[in-house]
């Protein structure tokens, strides 16, 4: 990973979780493997939206799909470091959330890396997008 | 994953692997996660690599860094689903390459998902950037 | 991994896939880390099940559980190798299937590492094992 | 994953990490797949490594590979479930060691799973297995 600026510190973000590395995270160079940040991406936003009460993720028929997802590296993490995951919602729309989420190395002030995800609601017996209930996007906005 | 267009055909890439998907590639939805897409990516780019004569991928004290990666998904892969992952080079820059790739789902004529991935050749040293040797640079353009 | 006995060679499996290693499959030993043989298992296994016409795998309210399961590691095994997964089924009981699974590299005429993978067939309602049926016995009696 | 006696509690284990779990450990079952124990089984035991003074994981010529895994599973996690691993050294040999790991789901008393992992000393250059240092063993044996 390659040093660029890191504008980002904690105050930035509305909702947090740890997560621990792993042995096998770590890739040949001894660095976290760049597919293991979506890893990190999809656990805080889930976590995040376990704590709802307007969403059941295990028996909806209404689901979240993945339609973007992206991240600049800026510096190495290794196992056995351990992360502080940020989130932001950066915008809710008709039926689609975008999210901004930071990962914290160790004690870091600033982001080691900064990713954005873009979920869909969709329905599951039409496979089409469908309007984020009210309830939902209430909830949401407390994190955007 | 939502439906979106999908403008990239066969013809538009220059190397291509074969991936078999896996058991657990599908997470709760029965669709691969969005983070295995990103292991794919890595997989086709390293594997072009591993051909070329121009950089040893093992032993060199040079190595290719991740600085940004990125991916629009636009349609369902779901195990046992084969994929064909096609790689294109966007961008040969003086120690960049950004990289194009498209992942082409059973026998489909057009992509599945396009990703990005911006790898940068440092020094293992020095963890600096380093200029692509005018060499593996032209082994390279036969990708571009 | 260390040089052992590798005693079986194909002859051995009634059932066969083909999985293409992934560049994040190695850790930081340049090998594949010792999780993954565990998802070429349950790759090959699903294979299997999903090419049964006795079983629907995703819509049936009867599921495989997994029990218990093993692996001897004889030789390496790296990206960018290709394996070729064996499986021959060992024992069927009442309710389990012990799998017997054997991954060869590249054109290796003897195994390189040998798993055990033992399933429980239970029913989602109750979380109890429950008998596999007569039809879906026979058809797995061809792998044994 | 099958009920059966589940006999091992925190004191038994000698070595303690917590774990988190991730939103793509869960495969369509939505529970952890199997093969996702065997990335904690590597974390706990490396976990206690990198802690030694008396090796160096990243840089030493003596590296431990892995010669033979097992788990058995006993009742099912989820993400985002935590988990609490516990390893216990059941054999320090000439040039191998075998780990007793067991997994506690949240607050449990009793583990959800318990596995086995037997590592061997080899040198990097031989690839052959060479006898454990003194001082190695030494600290190993406050797990024992």
């Amino acid at each position: 990973m390659v040093l660029k600026h890191k504008t980002r510190n904690k105050e930035y973000y509305k909702y947090f979780c740890n997560i621990s590395t792993r042995w096998n995270d770590n890739d040949v160079r001894w660095h976290l493997n760049n597919a293991k940040y979506y890893e990190f991406f999809d656990t805080v936003i889930n976590n995040m939206l376990f704590d709802l009460k307007s969403i059941n993720l295990k028996c909806s028929k209404d689901i979240f799909v993945t339609a973007e997802t992206g991240c600049k590296y800026f510096e190495e993490i290794s196992f056995p470091d351990k992360i502080l995951a940020g989130l932001k919602i950066d915008h809710i729309g008709n039926s689609s959330i975008k999210y901004d989420i930071g990962l914290f190395k160790n004690d870091n002030i600033n982001i080691s890396a900064q990713g954005f995800f873009v979920h869909v609601l969709i329905n599951q017996d039409t496979n089409k997008p469908i309007s984020i209930p009210v309830k939902l996007k209430d909830d949401l906005k407390s994190y955007a």
